[in-house]
């Protein structure tokens, strides 16, 4: 490791939580050069829902790295490209009854939130955002002023300006958060003048863990009708199945405007990411937003077979299953281990909360490294151990994994005791 | 085609140039769906400059994928990053007397920008930036606030701010720009403030293909030392041997404070970027600037192989004995046809200029396509014909695109006889 | 007045309210060009709260005239501003207990108030500033950032920075907005840093005469206390005797760490403004903030007659006095005419809230007019009316300003009937 | 003196250069309280071209006053204003065939210059603003953002956005700076776009004392045209006669779009402010820029017969005359003394730079102070004495003065001998 430790910046964050030098991975376990394994509950931050190196996808790009179809294109028209968006409208869009033009972005999610951010400005002509307090969306100028994660705003170096964050609905019971923001709208002393856009994750992952309520999205959708602001759902963590259906609107039955998607929609692993827009909102001109790895080839290879994969795998299903299996387990056999605990989550994202244990999270990442497990925090003063493995984890391994959570946990509390 | 109508958002730009369906590349070869095979002089916008699916490179991919080498794993400590920063250090930095950490960022060029500007801002306490007119550094909202195009700016769709853009030095012949900097520098009433860095392009690529002098370059570097003012090259165009060295900066034997790699640094086409930055200045904090596809593996194969062929096949000297065929090509060939023509250019990165010749650019795109050749334009009014191939282009294939380069122009001088 | 109409300026307002031309003026009454007279009930916008044309002050005020003393200075010493100084600090602070440092600025609110952002961003080294929704600070590019009303923003042509509105503490009654701004302090994932000073107004004047209650006001000064937040309270219009005590923070028992006057602090309508700041907060560097009329000689001989009329003639028990007679007549004669009214007021400020009946606040405006009462209106939609007589209305006027208002309203509300 | 240090800010400045308590002034001449005389150099930044207390003035403002006429009155009607705007339209626009409507604002310079940037992007629907370096327009956060004192800027205590800063035609010889606006305009790629206006001074006073070149405004005037540009020219500090005619923009026979006055219109230095700006910009809504101090009756009274005593004692050409003598006196008693000494000027506006005597410029200052003289300085490190007396100032005493600036000159030039 002192390879890492001589040569790369010290801006590496995730390798001090797993001091190891990891060599394979395969679906729900990764291997370290040592042959070490480790159950996977991090799942690359959200990008690996089909597994690592997922075999049926797997073979798709050995093939089309071996036939040399065209990989780097840009935003030409390519045959790969094509299937993609053939398969993405006629298998994801129009079974769910949703009618969207795709943009392809430079592959990051928080490109593809800078694009949405351009799009509703122009399409509207207001510059404001509004974004909620726990929200993240990404780190570059224009979605950094929109994440609410004190470090990373003060790493901008520079005022980040035109968003408002309004308060999460969880935050302060007695507020109705919706009434707050249509009162701010109508009030022509607020301050605030009426945005292009609110931009929201339905589960605040970054924020810890905080699945809206199904009520306040589709109240959320009703004000931005009425106020004609566009209503962007950023999907680039929760989306592709993670909350136990495809998109992590779909619970509510809402349609926004605009759609991110990144991490999983690649397939494998690859960068990625696309925008998704109503028609009617396609008032991009040509090259206005651009990108050189937009559009790359092999990942609309690993997209489109992810895409097939899920839905013959009914992942969906699958995660609606296994997530009450981590619901269920964590109810019975964590929360009882101590009072000053709390748990959140839907679908195969769950949140353990130490917010009242101060110091207990980090010693948790230690303890189920240690252990055999691969697994990351988050959330406000990064307190909330964060439970997201691979949709298709195996059952066993699942268990395994809650079990060495169980284990960890029984571990640093003893450290912790209760007064 | 219907389906990229139908589906793909407006925002799509050099499918329009282009108006066919690639499925096939291979070197410097680009095969369309109906097997008509065109010369490549666009290079993905300098992202392939080892050719379109290197077979080296390829056979490494290949493998990596086939042993389920880990893909995915943002910056955990993982093998063939370590074997990319090993490779690096060795065959890169150390014979070149160059002394960098490195961090890997999200895999575009505008997320490195995006870094080196907190970096620079974090390390200085300032806030402003100076950058070149002429300049382009990306999209994302940080790096679009050093980028000059007018239209790209505009898409923002908010004010752009705490950049200064400095005349480039083509612009102002009788204006001396070191000294102009250095006189708004020491001027307590210029109205602007010492920045925290200057960014530049050694060659404006997207500016119309405006290489930088060197005395100009050394001055430049000069002038950031007296005033401990960062020097920030971007190299993710114009970088990765592009100009004939490794670095473009090395023709003028400074080094720059950080350093922004992307395009042809991931070797194969694959999504990439890095930032390489003086030790000195490694004051990030741990995740301070983050992204799901920082560190992606595969593209650290693929780099490593890149840079392996590279200097295996010599292809800075290479890139230089070619550039000095396009060079010769154009000044005995294209420039006696029309005086209102100019060119300039460096390494194998060549522009000719139709600025006197409205509308001419745009025909010579759609002449040169239907003549088998892919090549862009760029530049003030979008009126540089940019010959950009990749570096490994045949000689054979280079004289054959030149030639028709040539066709092309006679056929669209034809309609814009000089008065 | 075809004069006004065809050379001065569309944005010329309250004329259009009261289409006269006034020439004479005396303590409660305006006089117009033909003689007719209007109680006064504007009160210039509160710059006048010791009455038009003060016979004691006019009699400093000819006297300075008739010796020549100085009167431009700038910041220069000079004996009347010595006299104001001193005055102030013994009859006006030192009875109070208070300690503070004065700072002489441009002679108008606004540039009081934009002083005082200087100066708390200087000394916290924070950018951020936090102020109510419903606040008025000025129509200058700083405190207009603080600014709530819509048009007054809009029209600044650019986007206002660096301020966060917080929900004034009467607009959600479920919410209680001191916990609400500590937790949006303590959160780390607000997306909203600490600020460097939290701006009031203690009535909100210009947001609809709202004020705000004293536990309120206490508890906010704690807060800021306990994170070192700077408590600037804008006494511009509400200061100087208008609530009842000449601070309008005097009530709440608080001591503001900065205080920006101007208005009725320069005693007969002269331009004048001033910035009490806290001794430890003088950290200003000599020049830092200028303006040419800084310390108007003429300005501080009214001001200081002005403080002389207001002790002797003990404005402040006499504004108590007579505000009751304000409150009482509301609630006996005013509310009962129609259930949809509402009012609101300390001191000699009050305003009748016509919300409910839309269009009926303007009508008011002319029908007082027409019966002899200069009045204006503020508020949400404007549709407040504004009570805001010289505080040293005479018994009589006042009940008969009150009668006016009386009988307008019933004329007003025979066109507006309650369905 | 106590006094002021004890309560008064520690931003006071002016008084740190001038060591004593005035108390009267005549004309041009300071009187303190000990009773000794000086002769007044510094006109109150030029707040009093007609002299200090000038007699025909007092006369008119006392009758005022003592009449009872009305004082404050916001933007109502009122029959002191309606005689002024008048007797401006007759005597002062009418004779030079301008056709300007006007608008009356917070009683600050400063204030007249955010209203003019607020009209021009609502005129123009622009954001952006030029101005030259070495500008000075205003402390106030909108004006400031084009003031470009490095010292004041920093005040700001944030960013200064939305204006870029354009070199002096007077800093880079080879520079055609009309040339150089005109081709950052048409370049696509400047990364600056078109501005709503290009803000100046004729004549930078704090910037130096440069007078800006005929032909160079001419030709500015040409560009604005041709681009629809708006021209601002800030007369607060060089109008109401310093430069020889009553608008410094007269000798250029140009004529500006929208003009700021302030300081010497309000006649007696009085706080007055006004914006001229051509008819058809007139789209203000009203009260879009408000201000309490807006239209003080007592200051259009000054002003007025400000007016009348400039146009009766041709003050216009008296300038002129006095001009040449210190013209002629900098030239043949001053110069000659030290050839590291420069000089420029216009009118009764002269600077002598001691930029290459380090420190000597404010020694000058103590040393006529002790003489005499009441004296300031200005421009780049603060090394230009500006020699700016009323307008009005006898022979004998402007004779003087040149004196005390030649005597205080040989003693501080003695302490810094040439090497």
């Amino acid at each position: 490791m002192n390879v890492f430790e001589q040569y790369e910046s010290e801006v590496r964050s995730y390798c001090r939580n797993y001091p190891t030098v990891f060599e394979y991975a395969k679906d729900d376990i990764l291997t370290d050069e040592n042959g070490r394994r480790y159950i996977d509950f991090f799942c690359g931050a959200g990008a690996v829902n089909y597994g690592h190196n997922n075999d049926y996808i797997k073979e798709k790009l050995i093939r089309y790295l071996q036939e040399d179809k065209i990989l780097h294109s840009l935003d030409m028209y390519a045959t790969a490209k094509r299937s993609f968006i053939e398969y993405f409208e006629e298998a994801i869009l129009a079974p769910r009854g949703l009618d969207y033009k795709l943009q392809f972005v430079g592959p990051t999610g928080t490109n593809a939130v800078e694009a949405a951010l351009k799009l509703a400005r122009k399409y509207t002509g207001r510059s404001g955002i509004f974004a909620l307090m726990g929200a993240f969306h990404g780190m570059t100028m224009g979605s950094l002023s929109l994440t609410t994660d004190a470090d990373s705003r003060t790493g901008a170096g520079v005022a980040l300006h035109d968003v408002t964050h309004i308060p999460a609905p969880y935050m302060f019971p007695a507020l109705d958060t919706i009434e707050y923001i249509e009162t701010i709208l109508c009030d022509d002393h607020s301050g605030i003048a009426k945005p292009a856009a609110i931009v929201i994750e339905t589960v605040q992952a970054d924020g810890g863990v905080y699945p809206l309520d199904i009520k306040w999205l589709q109240r959320l959708r009703a004000l931005c009708d009425k106020y004609e602001i566009l209503l962007v759902v950023d999907d680039v963590q929760v989306g592709c199945g993670r909350t136990g259906t495809f998109f992590s609107f779909e619970r509510a039955g809402i349609v926004p405007d605009i759609v991110t998607l990144s991490k999983s929609i690649g397939g494998y692993g690859l960068p990625f990411a696309m925008v998704m827009l109503k028609p009617q909102l396609d008032v991009w001109a040509p090259g206005e937003h651009t990108g050189t790895f937009r559009g790359n080839q092999l990942a609309f290879v690993s997209a489109k077979a992810g895409l097939e994969y899920m839905l013959e795998h009914d992942i969906e299903a699958e995660t609606l299953r296994k997530g009450a299996i981590v619901d269920q387990y964590l109810h019975r056999e964590i929360l009882p281990l101590d009072e000053r605990l709390q748990v959140r989550g839907i679908g195969l994202m769950w949140g353990i909360d130490f917010a009242r244990i101060p110091g207990a999270s980090k010693e948790m990442i230690t303890a189920c490294f240690e252990r055999g497990l691969v697994i990351e925090r988050a959330g406000r003063g990064n307190d909330v151990l964060k439970i997201m493995p691979p949709l298709i984890i195996s059952d066993d391994n699942l268990q395994k994994g809650l079990e060495i959570v169980k284990e960890a946990l029984q571990a640093v509390l003893a450290a912790h005791p209760a007064q």
